[in-house]
């Protein structure tokens, strides 16, 4: 099957369970950005994020016995919850790995939808690889890869179709499709959407500072890794690299990468919150951040931007309305 | 006209103008609740709020020239944006009469739609009827009432053309419909698409204490007013008491009312920001607060909700953040 069949397919196998999020906009955002702003809210999809999507696209893939003995993920939360939640649809276990570290909501959140949750300490170096594949070969479990895994892949491309379609209701035909970028899954299943549904349509990566990884590679030609592995705001999307599926695919179809600062983030979650009454993550809100605070990297009439989750601590939101809710 | 053929009227010149909101859900909020709840995010509508329907609903109805002159409205803040954005989109003149005392973010949002701003002091007992009526003689311009207009009525009743329709795909026949109610012109007109729709769900207005004339007015069956008329969290519903024209619709049509304390707004403003990833006003969060508190003063295993705004300070959400945004 072709990338874009398998999209397709993902898409049909979704319907009814997925949530089909709309494109959305405001004349304040306009104003920043100076072109028109269309966001795509993956908060509001289930277990707020886009990863549900792929979660549920590859548990729904797998055979029924393969299904039954369970899915294994690693994931520091939002495609945990992705897979915990399809996983709990299909009836079958799950058991995820996640860094002690992971924000609290989201380790709570994981348990909460059923899935076994077993920890490891990253900073201190803990193999999580290691540690994973005992488990996997103890319980025969299948392991649903958060980004280099081609029915992931699939998933997080029903956004791209969403994307294509919405934008052509709208007369969109040429613009920037800002993605935020962690191993890449999300962009690279954005960008087959688009390469075979709106070809004017162009997707670009967009990280924080000190992790961004593909937007490095892509500049380069090659992997580059991050130095760092952890600690910032952004942990929805910090990967130590791109991956080997989605590296590729992404230096054929995507323009180049765009890095925010994670000021920038949480002044964009305080935009998100004060203009679109929606909640971003900090990593959520670093495609909106590069289109309102970096417009002179894009040309055209309009731009649009994914906020790829909501899963936030309330002390990370706080500082983000401290700082910026004032909306001066 | 029926008031059923006004509310589709209404659809009809709303249509590609306002946006179609989803029912939403978690399945944190059910384990609350004890039942399905399903959502309504009306905060997710142009300029925050369900207001911009009425405020189109009624612009649009008038004719050319009347319409030309300009619109006048009074309002603590939503349906003031909801009329600015509905006259600028009709480029025509839109002067609002709002207390001083209202939410700064209202204030300065009605004014960035293009409105002209005419503030007063509700608190002082400065008489906003004289200031209004002496203005509107001055500039020959149109009353838009806040809730106690027809048409005004048959635009917020567009909400309840689609949780009738939504209702019906996910096979939902009966249910209390829990609304956010301030003089009742959503309530009403949701009443009244619901009676002609969806007979088997009934809209029960929601409201917070010391303001609960309506839930008062429909115990006694005759108009009662609330003794104090500002200072409440709750602003986007605070009103005097209930319409001429919208009480006896709710009347008719309405179970008992709902009222919940000011905390449990906040505690449902954090429930929405955690698990539906949306901004909630106090006001706004009335309805889901009753859903989640109120469970045994409702019966059945759904219930549907109205968010009826987001427009609200950053200082009063992350009130509800600090005291209630650990979701424990």
């Amino acid at each position: 099957m072709s990338d874009i069949d398998m999209i397709r397919a993902a898409a049909a196998r979704l319907k009814g369970h997925a949530r089909r999020t709309p494109l959305l906009s405001s004349p304040f955002l306009d104003r920043i950005a100076g072109r028109r702003v269309w966001v795509k809210p993956e908060c509001l999809q289930h277990t707020g994020s886009f990863k549900y999507r792929g979660g549920y696209a590859a548990v729904s893939a797998l055979d029924n016995a393969t299904r039954a003995r369970g899915v294994l993920a690693f994931s520091s939360g939002n495609h945990a919850q992705g897979v915990a939640l399809a996983a709990a649809q299909h009836d079958v276990p799950a058991l995820i790995v996640m860094p002690a570290d992971a924000p609290s909501m989201k380790i709570a959140n994981t348990r909460a939808l059923g899935a076994e949750v077993v920890l490891y300490d990253r900073v201190a170096g803990e193999s999580r690889d290691e540690l994973g594949a005992q488990l996997k070969a103890e319980r025969n479990l299948t392991l649903i890869r958060p980004y280099d895994e081609p029915q992931v892949i699939a998933g997080q491309g029903t956004t791209g179709l969403e994307i294509a379609e919405d934008a052509a209701l709208r007369g969109i035909a040429r613009a920037d499709v800002l993605v935020c970028c962690g191993g890449g899954g999300l962009t690279s299943g954005i960008a087959l959407a688009l390469e075979a549904e709106a070809p004017g349509l162009t997707a670009r990566p967009c990280e924080p500072e000190e992790f961004d990884d593909v937007t490095r590679s892509l500049a380069s030609g090659e992997i580059r890794a991050n130095t760092r592995i952890s600690g910032g705001l952004c942990d929805a999307i910090i990967t130590p690299q791109p991956g080997d599926i989605t590296f590729p695919i992404m230096r054929r179809l995507c323009g180049p990468g765009l890095v925010v600062s994670e000021e920038e983030a949480l002044h964009a979650m305080a935009l998100a919150w004060g203009r679109l009454k929606l909640v971003a993550e900090p990593g959520g809100a670093v495609a909106l951040a590069a289109a309102l605070f970096r417009p002179d990297q894009m040309t055209g009439d309009d731009v649009i931007v994914t906020i790829s989750g909501g899963n936030v601590d309330a002390n990370v939101f706080q500082r983000a309305l401290s700082s910026y809710g004032g909306l001066e």
